[in-house]
């Protein structure tokens, strides 16, 4: 199981930027926005409205050494492409196998009510984050 | 109606590189490679395994002067979101009432079957396409 759960875009400040990216991407937002200081990061998800579709989601560096700064400084924009996936552990084996090296190990997510998300690089520079899926 | 469609990944040779995204992402690939001139690029795409999931577009520049040049010489990497939407002049018009600038007004894809596609920059400099849906 693997689904593409958002695509990761990064602000400078969601507070003042949100508005625009639902107006351009005739976006709903629910205005909630996430501080996880594990990820020096805060976070809000735009749902965009295709059935199905990825939602968007907006990162703003938060603390000192915030993990997004230095992409900020660059400019920002397109960040990450979020998964889903059922097992972490299992699927971050397959990731390995497959050349990419894991860059975060797993930890539980403010923005996900504490599901555990882990991130990796692949071999072609492709920031790629993992969202453990609901256990049923 | 508006679906994403794509998310546009800008890479030097999709020979030498799409492999490697099949592998990390657990992605199925057609291994067909449009070059389309009027977009200065040649385009790939990629599914993974979600149903109704946004495909990865891998591009690779095509000839002087492709649009995307500048952007690989900085990097490459996620380049823009492709939305479908239903009429595209009337989803222009909505998109210039929200802010956004058109870059290159409609024409028709090769990669897509002829179908027209557009290209926008939002204020917050996200890099849009449009990709107007099959008329029933």
């Amino acid at each position: 199981m693997q689904t593409l759960h958002h695509v990761g875009y990064v602000v400078k400040s969601i507070e003042e930027q949100a508005a625009g990216f639902v107006k351009s991407l005739g976006a709903t937002w629910d205005q909630q926005i996430t501080h996880d200081p594990l990820q020096g990061a805060k976070v809000t998800f735009l749902r965009t409205p295709g059935a199905g579709d990825a939602q968007i989601e907006l990162v703003e560096p938060a603390g000192d050494g915030s993990p997004v700064s230095r992409f900020l400084e660059k400019g920002g924009g397109l960040h990450h492409l979020c998964y889903e996936v059922g097992d972490l552990e299992e699927h971050l084996k397959l990731i390995r196998a497959a050349g990419c090296v894991v860059v975060r190990a797993p930890m539980p997510a403010a923005a996900f009510q504490q599901r555990l998300i882990a991130w990796a690089w692949t071999r072609e520079k492709l920031l790629l984050e993992f969202l453990e899926a609901v256990k049923i």
